[in-house]
């Protein structure tokens, strides 16, 4: 039977990487990516029949890496953060209905969420919520009904695809939302080019975050009741006693 | 200025380490731990100083760890999965404040929610909520309105401690929350042991988990509404258009 790996490479996608990720991209003769991060690997294994396709050609790259397998190559369809978290795992799966010669194995990697709050502090401590600010493929109704719930519990909540040239208002939108049921003091953080060159990160309260820009680099944190700034990191306590 | 690096090793402290976590473990003198994690990269680093606490010691833990770094050395805190959630990495900026010289850096690992989820297959592909079912350091009524919430939004659900011998109904308690909004047909998982050995998972309904026996080594996976079974996996589509 043969086999295509879904890895995720972390945000960085080098140093980031697991130890199990590295070893299976070794052995992989065929490596299937998004242009821009197979460009992140391609130099540190130069060995490899590597094949890419744009941003929007999700379908295809799937395919072309099921194609591959099928014909009896050791593939490996590599995305950025964890392959599993807004990335290719679930869409190799529904193909893969079509290839039933080809297992299917995801390899985990850094998603963005545990790779940024690293950069903030630990504003992860306590329980979060992960939502896509992306309406390409959610009705933006169920983007704001999640985000509305979210904040009405007190979640901490973790924002991807915060905003792009097409949808420049989405994160002040999703502030807006948010300041329903948090402070304006709630802290915040953003974290852009999580684990690359020129990784930049800012703590800052979500009455400023609201009219913020931001980019499709970047991932943005809310925290809750309790999040505070400490030393200029936002840090959720989780309620142990220590003093 | 001195350093403690907080470091998550991945759910099984080994191959799921990222390549940044095992080079900073080599540098590092004194690795301070609870004693099970601890046991399990020793073999792999021996020539260190090991320091551990049992379970319950937190505080005590993260100022052993602070102390050594005030006292010059370069320390490692090792948590499993990642630090920053649930784990270690908040503790240590709060305590951190009491000492000024030392400086601290979280170095993230693949958290049990997206180690689990590659084991199921994908079920984290959309918008998720985290939610810890342990009431040592929450009240009972906060996360029972955090279920409630996030499973009127339709979010996927991980659930980490879902039980232990204490807290024998708490996994059965938060399916009948989450049942006041989804489908007892809803696809959920469980995966044991995650990246140790003797891991295993199930996949099942939303019924069938409410009466399931857990323990403080599984996490938990709820479904959304368009989360399927696609040959023994778990997949939560994106909504990718490939007909
Ligand atoms: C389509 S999602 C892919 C997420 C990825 N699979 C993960 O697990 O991190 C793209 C979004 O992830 C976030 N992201 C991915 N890589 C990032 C990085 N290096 N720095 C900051 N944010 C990043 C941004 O919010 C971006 O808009
Ligand atoms: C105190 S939390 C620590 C979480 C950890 N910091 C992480 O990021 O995965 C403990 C809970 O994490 C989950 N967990 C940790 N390691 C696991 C493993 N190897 N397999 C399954 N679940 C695990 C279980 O739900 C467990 O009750």
């Amino acid at each position: 039977m043969s086999k295509v790996y879904v890895i995720g490479l972390g945000p960085g996608a080098d140093r980031q990487m697991t130890l199990e990720a590295a070893k299976v991209l070794e052995k992989c003769q065929v490596i299937v990516g998004y242009t821009v991060y197979v460009d992140l690997i391609k130099s540190q294994y130069p060995e490899k029949l590597y094949l890419t396709t744009n941003m929007t050609q999700e379908v295809k790259r799937c395919r072309m890496a099921l194609d591959e397998a099928a014909a009896g190559k050791a593939v490996a369809m590599v995305c950025s953060g964890d392959a599993g978290v807004y990335g290719m795992a679930g869409l190799m799966y529904e193909l893969g209905e079509e290839y039933p010669g080809v297992m299917i194995e995801v390899v985990p990697g850094i998603t963005s969420a545990t790779g940024g709050a690293a950069v903030l502090g630990a504003p992860l401590m306590h329980d979060f919520a992960v939502i896509s600010l992306s309406d390409l493929l959610t009705p933006w109704a169920q983007i704001e009904k999640r985000l509305k719930a979210a904040a009405m519990a007190d979640f901490v909540i973790c924002l991807y695809n915060p905003s792009s040239k097409k949808r420049r208002d989405y994160l002040k939108k999703a502030c807006e939302y948010v300041l329903e049921y948090k402070s304006p003091d709630t802290v915040c953080g953003i974290v852009r080019n999580i684990g690359r060159d020129g990784e930049t990160h800012r703590v800052l309260t979500l009455e400023e975050l609201k009219d913020t820009e931001t980019d499709m680099f970047t991932t943005v944190f809310i925290g809750n009741e309790e999040t505070r700034q400490i030393g200029g990191k936002m840090v959720t306590p989780r309620g142990y006693q220590y003093v």
